[in-house]
């Protein structure tokens, strides 16, 4: 007798920061059954990191009734490449700045060769947004996600652009100012994420606060205090130079995405991450912006919308939605 | 005895231009068969023109033996649809510029419902160049046609992009200047097609000309008889002014490609058209924009080609490699 194999009900989902690694299991509707978390850094190697991470996922995993329970495990990390499951010269992380890491395959020899699929954080985000939020039943859209950078994933025949090299979807450094551009962390200068990042948006309410004598409540801060949540605050509370920052950074945000149109001619875009907070004071000179520079025949067809998963619990999310896909 | 049936060896390409239509009948390797073409204008409507493409066709569907031996047949058109087939609003054609014509449905139902796709002609080209040309095998490359304007054919893992409603891939107006581009044909400003089409390249010496004092061959000629055409042929012999005006033109190309690898991260650009024509004139001074400005990642990834087919059939085998893919 062959008896059907049980259909396993969760996914692991790895949100691999900087600063902290959050697990979470996940059933197929996109709720969390099992969470925890450990420092990223502070290990010699990356075979301590994943010594680390299966002891804490261990606990999860009898959880829920054993790794016969699960599916696949997806990663979203800085730098991960899809193609090859590795982590690829990451900056911020210890163990994996100065080579490539085939972080995959380490996690899947530890838990019984269970599937792993890796990607980078805006890429996992796209296919969260694919998978459990607003992008369900979508196959062509953009996912810009505005942190302290501009990540970006590119989502075409339902399918995520991982390009030839698995490197595709760098929206982030699109070159918005030609000239007089910029300085960029990339070393290069005028591209989108200086402007759009929340980073950017304080640099520019510092660059408002210097150029005009307008009064504002930015004012009462020091200007290297200044973040975009106090621009947005100061926004939200009807502060005019606070206003025009938004302004400002959601009509260079309108203009890519008309370009972003004429590439691969979206259903959405869709906005996600810290500066989306202020709502409409952003989306709102976005869907202007974008009005006034696409191309007519683009003109009303992209929706503009705001991700629909939970910020806390999205990068989760999104990385788990990777190991469906496996 | 259930027989295998025969397989089709043969398809139909037809390129449908301003002003002509040309049919070739073309099999699995690229070699045009048979060949035949009408006047694309002068009918009372989109039926009348049909029937007269179909009267020339008739003559070399039988020349290879009858409809049985053909798979299908691919258009590539202005403005044309692959998702549903029809052309839409095309300014250039009289019996379809107010409307939306469903021509893939009309030949379909007079050649026995033979499979009819239909694209645009950039489309149409990156689809003969993966399936003839120098693309065979890739699965990531960005097809860029220089010609009268910039069109584009996208291909992301393996097929081509159309987007979410099927009007993907207008590269030839991204934005390249912000600020005092040069006026577009689509009434926006500073669209790449503006700079590096044959027209673009023409308006570019005209402007070098009136700039500067320098001497040049191309004064010769009165200004609004100036062509790219004429630009390369001075530049081939050597003339400074001309240099630069194809220096300019590949300057914008690459700063542009730059951006586009930060989208799709493609393993080769192809270009296409009759400003490939210049050569190396054209070809060095992209390849040295790109790496002036590309991110770091993709800087010695994709390499910069010349499309493979030759221009008089170029866009024939383009539409006729659609119907392979039906």
């Amino acid at each position: 007798m062959n008896a059907q194999p049980a259909l396993k009900p969760y996914v692991i989902g790895l949100d691999l920061g900087g600063t902290n690694s959050v697990f979470g299991i996940v059933d197929t509707r996109g709720e969390i059954k099992a969470t925890t978390a450990i420092k990223t850094q502070g290990y010699e190697n990356v075979e301590a990191y994943v010594d680390a991470c299966v002891d804490a996922l261990q606990v999860i995993i009898d959880h829920v009734g054993g790794l016969d329970q699960i599916k696949g495990m997806g990663v979203g990390a800085p730098n991960g490449n899809y193609y090859t499951g590795t982590i690829e010269f990451a900056p911020n992380l210890a163990w994996a700045h100065n080579g490539v890491i085939p972080l995959a395959k380490l996690f899947s020899e530890r838990l019984n060769h269970l599937p792993v699929g890796l990607t980078n954080d805006a890429n996992a985000a796209a296919v969260g947004e694919m998978t459990y939020g607003v992008a369900r039943g979508m196959k062509n859209f953009i996912m810009l996600t505005l942190g302290t950078g501009v990540g970006s994933g590119i989502v075409v025949n339902g399918q995520l652009v991982y390009g030839h090299d698995g490197f595709a979807g760098e929206l982030g450094h699109i070159i918005v100012h030609r000239e007089n551009g910029r300085a960029c962390g990339c070393g290069r200068n005028g591209c989108l994420e200086t402007y759009c990042s929340a980073t950017g948006v304080a640099r520019t309410a510092r660059e408002f606060l210097e150029k005009s004598e307008e009064p504002s409540l930015l004012r009462e801060l020091a200007p290297e205090k200044i973040t975009s949540l106090e621009v947005s605050l100061a926004a939200a509370k009807g502060d005019g130079l606070a206003k025009q920052v938004y302004e400002f950074t959601g009509h260079i945000l309108g203009e890519a995405c008309a370009d972003f149109a004429a590439f691969t001619s979206p259903e959405a875009f869709i906005f996600f991450g810290g500066l989306t907070k202020a709502g409409d004071l952003l989306m709102d000179p976005i869907k202007r912006s974008y009005r006034e520079h696409a191309l007519k025949i683009f003109l009303d067809k992209p929706q503009f919308l705001v991700s629909g998963l939970d910020g806390s619990t999205a990068a989760v999310l999104g990385a788990s939605a990777i190991a469906w896909e496996l």
